[in-house]
């Protein structure tokens, strides 16, 4: 009876789950996805799985993660902009006014990104969010940015992997800041990594050629943007759609009209303590008209607190 | 001694392609690059491939085949909008006036595309393009568009593939066009197929999701919008690039400043009798100031007359 139960173990391809409506959805989903013989059956080209990335994927409070990159990357560009002290929105950042600062208006917002994500190559900016990476740490966890991933989707993303579905990112968050680590992080290669974009340019001069980034919106990959994004990107419905928030409502709504059996997954964050409690007032992540067409339609919802054991991966170094 | 020969001629990987230049440029940059001892070796992740369509993977004369949809279309609504008779630019086109349908300005063109490729649901567009390859001749040579693809290619494909490269199509053309039959054709998933678009809206009623196509230019896939398209689709330099306009110029360039080891390929049609001859001066898919910088810069230039031994997949079947 030991070997059994070890051997069940061995073979459970979520073990950072707990057993619960969540984690059998998942299991019955992709168990009979892939069975010639069952009704529910989908064809390999059709399995397509697409993931939100910022508290889906990885943690986006206090502030989503790429805003902190934005903040130090203003302090960084303020030694040679001395007038930003007085000039809003950057006098915010420069105060270090945290809440003030998720009070920003969007455009306020969009002027920070444009500051501190254009008018460099596309081969320097990558280079700047390493670096970046590899100095920072996460307020609350004192950990790398990086290491603040969900390891029950990690193992969720190599168990569809398995199972031959394609993964792909699909977030509000800057496609070129995602790509730099999220390809590593997520064993996803950048050409499935989707995001927003400030347009660029193409510059080439006798055999040097580079992308330069401009301060000029280019796609908002969030709400409506993201089937949209989809369609433009990958060209099929997905099977299989998560995410956390309103934002990600029109990409589930996409998956949940496909012809194929289908999948709609909210992440709903419940954890105080071990990760962060918000759902239908966070001006972060806000998951409200989410959460009552989820309920209402029955999708899946996973409840971090009960039906994950393990949050991130560092926390499996120490057992 | 025949016992080789057969055996060599069992693992060419490129059967069609004559002995030449294109062919061993083509050889020995794919052995090199996969080769871990050798200088020129590649990593797996960097192994990607592009490839313009029109002219370079399927035959783009006497017009461009989507060109040939769109007058079939204009010609089927013209049924239901009679006034067209008398406006142009449906007129040049209801009159079946090919010299001066090579004569109409970009902005007519676009006219055409936008009302013969919008107001549709993207499930409807696919299924319009599928009944029309089925019920559809190309004038010179009787046989459905989409086995007009050349052999050649279809080798060249399959051959970076099995050696882990990563192929992608850059097109001009319609990224929803190109995707209906793509994807089969040349075994290239949706997701890697990049073309030109027009705006889209995505609508939701009731569990019911769907994308219409809008009469409005979103994304034209020519020139500098290759590398710029490359770069959001793809993410990373090509090593790879093939192309066979001056169009694709700005994409060769892209390739040819990857820090890898990198192939910037030309086709150059001249084959007046098997397919067609033409380069400096054709309207459509003219090769002129890239064919200068190919020669310049000794990038691999596939001469179509010399290099191929077969030209379509059909003339297999008489051999
Ligand atoms: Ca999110
Ligand atoms: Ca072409």
């Amino acid at each position: 009876k030991e070997n059994t139960s070890e051997r069940n173990e061995i073979f459970d391809p979520l073990p950072s789950w707990e057993d619960g409506k969540a984690k059998s959805d998942i299991i019955n989903f992709v168990t009979e996805a892939i069975d010639p013989n069952n009704i529910n059956f989908i064809p390999v080209k059709e399995r397509i799985a697409t993931f939100d990335n910022d508290g889906t994927l990885w943690t986006e409070q206090p502030l989503y993660f790429q805003l902190f990159f934005t903040i130090d990357r203003i302090k960084e560009l303020a030694k040679d902009n001395p007038e930003w002290k007085n000039e809003e929105p950057y006098k915010t950042i420069l105060e270090n006014d945290h809440e003030k600062l998720t009070k920003l208006s969007k455009k306020e917002l969009l002027q920070l990104v444009m500051t501190t994500h254009a008018n460099v190559t596309t081969k320097e900016f990558n280079k700047i969010i390493r670096d970046w990476l590899e100095n920072s740490l996460h307020p609350k966890f004192q950990k790398p940015y990086n290491q603040l991933v969900y390891q029950p989707m990690l193992e969720l993303l190599d168990y569809l992997r398995d199972n031959e579905f394609q993964t792909f990112i699909v977030s509000g968050g800057g496609i070129d800041f995602i790509r730099v680590w999220g390809e590593d992080t997520y064993d996803i290669p950048k050409h499935q990594i989707i995001g927003s974009s400030i347009k660029s340019e193409f510059f080439y001069d006798k055999g040097k050629a580079y992308i330069q980034k401009i301060p000029e919106i280019d796609f908002i990959d969030d709400h409506e943007g993201k089937p949209l994004a989809i369609h433009k990107h990958i060209g099929r419905k997905p099977v299989i759609a998560v995410g956390n928030s309103d934002g990600d409502l029109e990409m589930l709504q996409w998956a949940a009209s496909n012809s194929n059996p289908h999948l709609a997954i909210y992440l709903h964050h419940t954890d105080k303590e071990r990760e962060y409690a918000y759902d239908r007032n966070s001006p972060i992540g806000r998951l409200d008209k989410g959460l009552d067409e989820a309920l209402k339609r029955n999708w899946t919802v996973i409840d971090m607190q009960k039906d994950w054991n393990t949050i991130y991966p560092f926390e499996l170094d120490k057992k």
